[in-house]
């Protein structure tokens, strides 16, 4: 039996201390409900770690025990230091996976690994969204119908500023007008991310079924092959060189 | 008539200061040598900065009137500071056109818009390199054969830390035995990025025509269509909402 | 002054001499509709084709002569005999651009030039489609606001049986729920193809501004940089080989 | 313990029984030597088929119990009826898994999937050929390591008339002075390709330990997800429409 998928699911965790109707919904915080429905399968090993811990429980050792790590963060991107961020993305270069949701569109070490702005539109009325899945042979893709809705969510809406995903795999309609890629896949070096984008911290959307089946798809798909270190030698010619 | 393509030669501009081998091939410095062969196209109208001029020459006015910047830097990548670096990449989002030569793979601001290692393997050993053209209809390579060679370059081998390129344009054959992908483009929010790997200091390069006719193509390429300022905003409904 | 683009607009022309509610929509032909604004502008030479002309007005001579080819097709796409596809495919090849519009999705030239099943869902009912300009810097795009709408279309739904295109350029939400890769960009060979799907036969799509101003763009988009034969040379070795 | 990978071995298996030099290296065909390796593993199951055969061995019901289609052919291409050409690109579309070696650039089969031409250079001296893994982090390169040398090889290339490769995971370097794009994977409606260029009929490839692992590898990568129908149906609409 292969070792088990070591995953750091991570959560900036202010808004459910702060704001009531947060902590409604998510009680002991959005990175215990993600833990929660991953820490069931029997190939996921799952642990937390916060915006208010030790160096965000982001050390280096924690990281090289990752090998998967989700990002949930919103208000306190700016909170997050240059060094940790650059530490994260390094990871990600050498292998780790990393899972952006929500509003992680936003979040620094997601936007180095981006390259671009990551901006997208917004609006926070609760509106009904039907996500498409269009690349239903995706492994992210597993299990998921053709498409199907979140009763309330907040809008995120195009242009949104990312490269051309590498693989498009799901893209939302909003009952207010909009459109926008909701799921998509790219490589960055060694490295697989995934970003996706239902969450809002108001609504019970990590309890839907094929919110998780998604979630934990991509932890199995984002499961590194190799964890190669930076490096960049001279090399010696491999064939003879005229003199 | 159109009005012309803006163009700004950043270079580091401190090998030719140092040493003699370098300022034997470039004696008044890379930038003057690239500016010299872009500045005789009607439609190209150039200037240069360097990393010794009050902020590098890199002023926001500077980048506002630069509809594409052309980027060469190796032993001072440190020197540049992040603001800058972010500044740079930062006008790529909105619109500017970006060129990165030979060992600008590492400046900052590649690294930024990349959001990979952009490590590689190197030689210095001045051995031939064949540069194959792979996609002859891409408006880059218009005019340049299906093959070319340098009879004495900086060797730059595979893996080569990049994401997958949106287009592929040069792939490079080492006399020593390597490959490199030497050519290629990528999109950045509303920016277009251009690596080009040939133009070692210590070699005359960048006068051959074949390496100059790629520049300019890049630069008409870069040229940007829009100039659109980074934005996020919330947005009202374009349908009636249920309530 | 360059020469002009040449463009063919190629039209099945059945509906508009069958269907009494095509006709008063495109009394003409679709292919007159597109001919004509097409060619308003300064820089494109229009001419136009259908399926009831000899060889389908698409001789060998005739696509040599042809920079860009517009299709539109919808319920004779099996009358098209696979030696004239073929044909069409081969010139795509060599450089001409292809541009398939609406109902197109199925002609034969643009199934083989995407090697994939172009399947989709859709549903006749006139229903509001807004188009979203998800990529603002291309070319394609250029003068095309961040959405626009069309108050009556057929919709066409994901999942949409296309390899990922190089480009993603619009995508449509529907009224009925639904949305839709309406706009993308593939390069086959020398060629580059442009897929756009507005465009039902019983609505004056063709006459909307903005859906004129894509199709002219794309037009300059898909013109050709070279037009080269297709070869598979036996090559001589460049560099001495050991005995 | 999940089923096995079903695996048919395609070859066209005429240089074998026509050449004494190939079949002293191939003595009971290509497709036995490959088989040999793959039914070694205890994840795969396999079955060869030949152009010989009934339909080639290619029924509706032998594909419709094919995982993956791993194809080798040269000399015959023109041999295979396009009907089942289209048959094998109709599995692929579903989901069924292909593997195109070698001088399967030119299996009707594959030009159908890639929609271009698929032409290239060639030499058949018998050079040295060293391959680059250049994306080590992919399934496919899993335990390749960073290059490794066939010592005689036909040589390939380029300009490789493929579309741009979703990923691109080998680049090949030749003695003779050329480079090729030697292993790529498309992604064509559900299935996965992936063309791998190394296996000329006259050297002993196959039987190389770093060749034999890359087509392990694919075939894990490639197995299908689903196998989904082609369809294009009527929808009705899932939000009311104006009327």
């Amino acid at each position: 039996m292969p070792s088990p998928i070591r995953v750091t699911v991570w959560n900036e965790y202010r808004h459910e201390k702060e704001n009531p109707k947060v902590a409604a919904v998510y009680p002991d915080g959005i990175h215990v409900a993600l833990a929660g429905f991953l820490g069931n399968e029997a190939d996921i090993e799952v642990r937390t770690a916060t915006l208010d811990e030790a160096e965000y429980g982001l050390t280096e050792s924690a990281l090289d025990a990752t090998d998967v790590l989700i990002w949930w963060g919103h208000k306190a991107h700016g909170d997050v230091a240059d060094e940790i961020a650059d530490r994260v993305a390094a990871h990600v270069h050498a292998g780790m996976g990393f899972i952006a949701l929500h509003s992680a569109h936003y979040a620094k070490a997601f936007k180095r690994l981006m390259g671009s702005t990551c901006s997208l539109k917004w609006r926070d009325d609760g509106e009904k969204e039907r996500i498409w899945n269009v690349r239903p042979s995706h492994p992210i893709a597993a299990g998921i119908p053709e498409h199907f809705e979140l009763e309330q969510e907040e809008m995120y809406g195009e242009p949104f500023g990312i490269p051309e995903p590498d693989e498009l795999i799901f893209i939302s309609w909003f009952a207010g007008g909009e459109v926008f890629r909701s799921g998509a896949t790219w490589q960055r070096s060694h490295g697989r991310v995934f970003y996706f984008r239902p969450g809002h911290e108001t609504f019970p959307t990590y309890a839907n079924p094929n919110i998780q089946r998604v979630i934990i798809n991509a932890v199995r798909w984002a499961k590194p092959t190799v964890r190669l270190p930076d490096k960049a030698p001279r090399a010696d010619a491999l064939e003879p060189l005229a003199r």
